[in-house]
């Protein structure tokens, strides 16, 4: 006399997501914290054994919890990972009729370096930043070798938000850049074009925030963005 | 003789979860369409059912497919809600010391207003957009009732984005404002504090758009955040 339990499961898993969630809170446990076990999961939410497995599962796909086979189950590191991900797949999924998702990515990244720019300003006008020159000089070198420098390009770009304490923004603008990165050479593109172009550009970037000039800060995020919106656009 | 497979089990679900999402990739599949039946994705990939299963748990909780109990398993939304979830979570979750990971939060979502002002004022300014005066209008009644209005406030942001092709930016914005939405209430804390003057702040935004003003458009996002931001601010 049973009856088919699908609907009631898949809001059984949700129950019990949230059940663990609250868990988590209520217990203080913080990331790298281990969880209590299984079965001690299973008693103190009151569901089965299958329930909290695939509930496991699925807060591990969101990384709110970490397994790690062996030695247990704990609190995640609540990256944005699985934003990435997701962002990534459906840049790739989409570039079949043209690179729309992946210039929306692009887009997304410009439009949040504008967004800081006052922030950024704040807290670089007038300072010197040697390790952020350092960086473009870096940059520099391997332009004129003729390879591309993502490690020196993300290095800038979170170099600048540095003094900021704001952890979203940061995963934020390193995540987007992630799909950026790996998205491109997926779609047969070459990830940083222009090489000595985009070397210069981040100098411009940094000159205007050392200077403190707003304006001609928005103007070298755009600069920066030319070439690389550039060649989504070309395909479309 | 059977040796533990925990490391290879970890390794294996995503080697599994990339080989379905290449199987979406290279069958011209799109969010909606049915995948092929478990068995058949077995087959395909070369691994075991549990592995499937553990692979397709992963992958609905990215959203990137969805399990519908009884019809089947489909191409998945590729919404942004998993952000959703782990911010709200990690926001919630640090409360206990002080709410600087919802303040982190808010903080977005003025930088993406603000990233986006050249955007927004390059397809408003000149126009009249009733429909946006419209729903600040309701936002004053619900003001002078003493009613929050979250429904006419992500209306607001949103439809200053419609004009934009950029499906991105408008979901991390409507992602960001559920985060906000979310975790407020969660946290003991007013949605909408100062009513009317937080319609009047959407006003000016909009009066901004509309003249074409983006210094003053910038200034009207940040005075809009100004009491949102304040409330997180006083408990730190």
């Amino acid at each position: 006399m049973r009856t088919p339990d699908f609907p009631t499961g898949l809001k059984r898993t949700e129950a019990t997501m949230a059940a663990i969630k609250e868990l988590i809170i209520s217990q203080h446990l913080r990331p790298g914290d281990p969880l209590p076990t299984e079965s001690s999961l299973c008693d103190q939410v009151g569901v089965s054994r299958s329930s909290v497995r695939e509930a496991i599962r699925k807060l591990e796909a969101l990384r709110i919890v970490s397994v790690e086979h062996g030695r247990g189950t704990f609190v995640g590191s609540l990256s944005m990972e699985p934003l990435v991900q997701t962002l990534a797949f459906r840049a790739i999924l989409h570039a079949e009729g043209d690179f729309s998702a992946l210039r929306d990515v692009i887009e997304v990244r410009r439009y949040l370096d504008l967004g800081c720019a006052e922030q950024v300003l704040s807290s670089l006008a007038g300072t010197e930043q040697p390790e952020l020159q350092a960086c473009v000089e870096r940059m520099r070198e391997h332009a004129r070798a003729g390879e591309p420098f993502p490690d020196e390009d993300i290095a800038f770009h979170l170099g600048l938000m540095a003094p900021t304490p704001n952890e979203v923004i940061k995963q934020l603008i390193h995540s987007l850049w992630m799909v950026h990165q790996a998205v491109v050479p997926e779609l047969g593109l070459e990830i940083t074009p222009h090489l000595e172009e985009t070397a210069e550009a981040h100098q411009a970037i940094l000159d205007a925030a050392l200077a403190g000039d707003v304006e001609a800060y928005r103007q070298a995020v755009s600069a920066h963005y030319e070439p690389l919106e550039a060649i989504v656009q070309d395909r479309l």
